[in-house]
């Protein structure tokens, strides 16, 4: 019973998350481009079987806590998506050693060439040159010497092997407004990342692989032509950012936080919960989007969605509801000591104040599931 | 060594926070007013340790897994300062069994009602009513007839004992701009809450304590006449906010964050380091101040500041630096796989990303604290 959780408290809704696996999945085996599903947003074993069973057979994690943790339960083939450093690399061969398969990314001549002088026990990691198609995170542009010259470093280290490219078109993407925006960044991303390809090989030089990825590209692409695999992660759970992106409608937001109503304050139209900066994180992504939701949107506990209600505030454990058009609050639908969901604006971001999940709507209905947080 | 570890990871300078504790405890030694200082910043019983050690010998949490954690240490006397519901009562009277001498609060005559009806073992919980003294967070208004009903059925409880009023002027003290706006902040968190201690005297009902407090008001009120103890949490650690507050000075933030540049994008005058919104929480509680510093300033692994750089943004798992006024990074300064030290926005949301502090700086430096985070 949900009622005898102590608050707040990590949901997963399980019919939910099946469903958005299997959305993009069967999306993926119709376009004939293998997922490489980003594993940094659920960081559950029990999550990395079901997409498992929808086929997923390579890996993307954001730490390395989270190679070690899926490679400890037979998980190969893994993708370390953010630039390594060398204090790195004593963690990434003993994966290797464990037969991990890791792949790890850079950017630059000097970590390129510091990689190919390093002793690296005949246990090659494949290494991948990043791309910045949109001046998001980190990586080459296709018109910079940079991109021809880390990847001749890499393809002549004895002790490495070149995997090719990869990109992650998250800045165009996350800011695109409707259809035509969003297949634009996915064609972005693509041509991009195709472009340094390019480049490489008219400097006579290979590039196997071309991975790119991020959830709303992979679900508005129109071509995945040139394309290796696809890695997207915050779709497994989406949330309130992704709905107002066009990714999914409410009832697909499967990650929730269950809460309790702790005070009313009519003076302040406010009802107060116990779920606060902590519970929620401070993300405000959608602060940028048409639809603000603060930090939060709710649902009754059997989570049909208020749409009168927000989350406006929030201290370390305290979080602050009041309307979303300045109406007088229903207290009485809400009385004190009764249990709300949060719907999060970032659902990567939500779950990580969290060990586990508290199954529900499904097979697995009131087990907990484990996560791996840090690093 | 610093150089060791693997990054992002959080240290904790124990001579700023010795220097901390020791400010705050001789400032109320001399006022002659016990401190109850909040121990949801650290969460840790080392610190608890060094508190004590300066003569503090009651509580504050924010949630029942510190009261659990500070209790099963032998600390007494924990004031939980979320307001309460009933789910929560079974652990609090198990704490009550254990010894821990639980204090609640609530703002409600519902929930007064309710826990004055419940079978509690004889092991009387301390009730405070909570005074809301600036709309902040929850609590009762002086003018308001129901901080009168409350009190009058929490009086009236057998299984319960009445302990006095108590307030967070977080609201007010956090928005204060210098020396006589926190002076005047601090003055209203006191006299609201002594107010509301008038109107349950005049209506013939005893008020034994007056807890008030937040570090603002706690190190900027000019009298504490009338006072019982004063709550504080954030000084421990200090934090950019703090110290544009005027709190403290830069080299008083006791929390930072280790973390590795992992690369240069000099046409987006960009480092990018592996500390990003899971490792400095994205909290931009100093976006409303003029000196706005982003997602947290920058120093060297020595800890000096380059007032030069700030976290401009921050993705999961990657953080932004750029310079605050826009001229060319000094790249040659930080190069890759480098260290450099993040000074948080707000200590109390980024330090719990961590499961503990790496000692720096002191007679335990090189050990490793605990903190117990979670609900």
């Amino acid at each position: 019973m949900l009622e005898d959780l102590q608050t707040p408290c990590l949901l997963l809704d399980e019919a939910a998350m099946n469903r958005n696996i299997k959305g993009m999945a069967d999306r993926f085996k119709q376009i004939g481009v293998p997922l490489r599903p980003h594993l940094k947003t659920a960081k559950s074993i029990d999550v990395a079987r079901i997409l498992q069973d929808h086929g997923a057979d390579r890996w993307t994690v954001s730490t390395l806590k989270e190679a070690e943790y899926f490679s400890s339960f037979g998980l190969k083939d893994i993708l370390y998506a953010v630039s390594i450093v060398p204090q790195k690399m004593e963690r990434i061969m003993k994966l290797n050693r464990a037969g991990a398969q890791m792949s790890i990314c850079l950017d630059s001549t000097e970590m390129a060439t510091h990689l190919s002088t390093m002793t690296l026990d005949g246990l090659k990691p494949r290494v991948y040159l990043e791309v910045d198609v949109d001046g998001h995170r980190t990586g080459v542009k296709a018109d910079q010497q940079r991109a021809v010259d880390v990847t001749r470093i890499l393809a002549n280290a004895s002790n490495l092997e070149f995997a090719g490219v990869m990109a992650h078109g998250g800045g165009v993407s996350y800011a695109a407004n409707g259809q035509q925006e969003l297949e634009a960044a996915a064609e972005q991303e693509r041509t991009c990342t195709l472009a340094v390809k390019d480049a490489i090989l008219e400097a006579g030089l290979p590039c196997p692989q071309v991975s790119i990825g991020s959830t709303p590209t992979a679900l508005f692409g129109t071509s995945f032509e040139g394309v290796s695999d696809v890695r997207a992660g915050v779709y497994v759970f989406q949330d309130v950012f992704q709905t107002n992106l066009g990714m999914c409608a409410m009832e697909d937001v499967a990650a929730t936080v269950l809460t309790s109503v702790i005070s009313h304050a009519p003076h302040l139209n406010r009802i107060v919960v116990d779920a606060g900066g902590l519970a929620l994180s401070k993300d405000r992504s959608c602060a940028s989007q048409s639809n603000d939701c603060g930090f939060g949107l709710l649902s009754d506990i059997d989570g049909h969605v208020d749409p009168l209600l927000y989350v406006q505030g929030v201290s370390q454990e305290h979080g602050y509801i009041t309307t979303r058009d300045g109406s007088p609050l229903p207290f009485e639908l809400y009385p004190l000591g009764s249990q709300l969901r949060v719907l999060p604006n970032h659902s990567c971001m939500t779950v990580a104040a969290y060990e586990g999940y508290h199954m529900i709507n499904g097979d697995h209905e009131g087990e907990w599931w484990p996560r791996c947080n840090r690093w």
